[in-house]
């Protein structure tokens, strides 16, 4: 135990720093330095910005996402198409999803998937108001857009029966290869997937 | 560019994310998400620190290390050697110091090296303190912990000079093969450099 070259203040601002993912040990004491160095150009501002997004963050009443209005920015849109709902297990997957661009929809993020052994069951996620959003006539489609795992998938079956007296066509992600990806790496079922899906050139 | 999937006060806690080392644009997305899930246990603690440090850091008078206490945490320790005076170059340096363990010293950090072609000279280093130091009679040996690069090493010849008038010992960091080195990665100086001062096994 190396003996401490700064404050407790200091030390605890490493500490904190090493929690941030992306950051580990070594590197939050890079970082903090370097916030220390540019205090007023970057740790101030940095601080501030956190304050901000602290004094006005919340959940979305309409969709559960997090944002710093309520209903949030996305919900607000009003340039997205308000036939289709994407739906997501977490506020990760609707920002992965933006990122990708290739949707331009509302969502409903679910607070995670059904997962028996880890005592999640359905009372535990979003969705009455999921049910009550596919009833409201104005959403045809409804893409689950849930990660292909057991949990996932699982989740995706009860979402498609919860919604089988609502009027819309209930959708999924695609299953195949992975842009970039290189065929020899990939798992069987996926490539099994990628063929029975094929498409024509 | 995808569009805003959270207001602007979100956008802007991950620009400013993405400027801190360690973490690029996509890692602050992360990070971001992650601090705003954890708002409570991660993101206002943080915010309170980095408020807390920026209240109370200061360059140490007598050192030039930063600090929370002026004179810092590493002049005030009275458990530390008084006789060894340890020059560094930058604060991260005295960091790198401390985490080694080595020595149990006191430092000078000069504010960077000698650097003609950018134009850095020695009134830009904090140089006069330094000779005062070393002219207190408390000093019997002066460290010179800078790089081995040529900017490090014209500014331990000047500090070699200027301390010559001072009663004290002046001594650098020894050349050699990096712990966990292999010897077929290393540079040519750098094997000459350690078979010069190899040493009785």
């Amino acid at each position: 135990m190396p003996r401490a070259v700064a404050g407790p203040e200091i030390e605890r601002l490493i500490q904190l720093l090493a929690r941030v993912p992306g950051l580990g040990p070594r590197s939050a004491r890079r970082a903090a330095l370097a916030l220390i160095k540019k205090r007023e150009s970057l740790m101030a501002p940095l601080a501030g910005a956190m304050d901000e997004v602290l004094g006005k963050i919340s959940t979305c009443e309409v969709c559960g996402n997090m944002d710093v209005r309520n209903p949030c920015s996305v919900c607000t849109d009003e340039t997205r198409d308000p036939t289709i709902l994407v739906v997501v297990a977490d506020v990760s997957d609707l920002w992965a999803l933006e990122r990708s661009g290739a949707v331009s929809a509302r969502y409903h993020v679910l607070g995670g998937t059904l997962s028996p052994l880890d005592g999640v069951g359905p009372d535990d996620l979003n969705l009455a108001a999921l049910v009550t959003r596919a009833h409201s006539g104005t959403i045809t489609e409804v893409l689950i857009a849930l990660g292909a795992t057991v949990d996932g998938q699982t989740t995706a079956h009860y979402v498609t029966e919860l919604l089988r007296d609502a009027n819309v066509k209930v959708t999924r992600l695609a299953h195949g290869v992975p842009v970039g990806g290189e065929l020899d790496y990939l798992d069987e079922g996926t490539l099994a997937a990628a063929i029975r899906a094929r498409t024509t050139f």
